[in-house]
């Protein structure tokens, strides 16, 4: 989720969290990383979502961020574990990085000789790992603009995506980074705003007695989590950059 | 919490949270950090952890450790803020380090060069990205041998203690390394064990129920927690190193 003001992300999650043993087979472990400012919370759990103390505090608690990044896992590489469960985070020039990755990279074993080393025994947290140690190559001490930042990150992420299916969200609290390799769609909620029903549970919020007229939201998920809104498939080898809860500077 | 077997810390716990706003002043945030093997999962909330419903899931959800690291914030330097709550964290060496403080360092602006940059505003992040910037300088590429890494966190902790109050705790979820510049104090629990009382909240535990004989656990804490068992002061400037719910190589 991506939002132009901090916004709760109780309703998604309700969808997205049955997926984790209920509806999907993602029963691995999951996480959720919720920015405010520059401060990042990151819950992790390796139960199920659907059976997880921890998902039941994140339903009910409406913990307002502009950048939130979720993950159900269904393990490829790496067991079951605390420590290979998604979202990843790192800092990286005075800013968390939190990173998620849908897909399997096979043969990925990159040359880590820089400051960040993976901790669990995932190809995804290889890449985390790789991507920011290439980042930090390229731009050692501060941030660069986001067009030099995406430039970098598409020719990373086309790289990675030769090694398998690199479906990707990535965020450092200021943008949302979002690359497909096969499946990601997204969708902007924005007035006028109406009632959205989930696909995962029989769940239906009217956003417009929610919101206020400015606020604008966008949600990138793996499958589209609700039944009658309108949602864009994102293209495979796309990268899109999303800030205040729309897609910029995606034209690549 | 150090222990040899995983623990849940769910009676210090409630002594402890009490302190962030109701026996004591340190309601300017909480946090609390837990190692499962590699793993680690970190609660953060700007909100008194007498009133944080995250506080009130750790009470109530009995997450088992062998390293525990919590901290409630009175803030000195940086305002209240997710970004300037304790525990910080940082990877080195393929290893989640966890870290927290209690005291001000004034006059402490140290060149940070390396890859490890503060986040938020606080005292506390810089010494702890100093000490993991002298850390990777030392031992480049893996973690050295435990006494190796004591005499240098011994000679950084020393420093930091120059500047001013510098109690602090860290761990990689191996050891949890424990430096004294004005108080804390420590107890091991193990058998035979006995009934505990908070000295916080009028809350009694009989631990000859709940545990095994062989079950070792070290709690260390600024203000003892209990006020029926013997904890042990830390002597100013002395850096303690805890393993299996025991201190070790602790002459200096």
């Amino acid at each position: 989720m991506n939002c132009n003001v901090p916004t709760d992300i109780c309703f998604s999650f309700e969808g997205f969290c049955a997926r984790g043993g209920k509806t999907d087979e993602h029963r691995d472990g999951w996480g959720i990383a919720f920015f405010e400012d520059l401060g990042c919370r990151l819950f992790l759990d390796d139960n199920p979502s659907i059976s997880s103390p921890i998902a039941e505090l994140v339903k009910k608690y409406p913990i307002k961020s502009r950048n939130v990044i979720a993950h159900i896992r269904k393990a490829t590489q790496g067991e079951v574990g605390l420590e290979n469960c998604h979202p990843f985070q790192r800092e990286l020039w005075g800013n968390y990085w939190v990173f998620a990755h849908n897909g399997n990279l096979e043969n990925f074993e990159p040359n880590l000789i820089g400051p960040y080393q993976p901790v669990g025994a995932t190809d995804s947290e290889k890449a985390f790992c790789l991507l920011l140690q290439i980042l930090r190559e390229n731009f050692p001490n501060s941030k660069p603009s986001l067009e030099k930042l995406r430039q970098v990150l598409q020719t990373i992420m086309d790289i990675f995506s030769s090694y398998g299916i690199f479906n990707c969200l990535l965020s450092n609290g200021e943008y949302l980074f979002v690359y497909c390799t096969t499946q990601l769609h997204y969708l902007v909620r924005q007035a006028p705003f109406a009632a959205a029903h989930l696909v995962d549970e029989d769940i239906t919020v009217d956003f417009q007695a929610l919101t206020s007229q400015e606020d604008r939201v966008a949600i990138i998920a793996t499958i589209p989590l609700t039944d009658n809104e309108s949602w864009t498939a994102i293209a495979p080898g796309k990268l899109l950059v999303f800030q205040d809860g729309i897609p910029i500077l995606s034209e690549t």
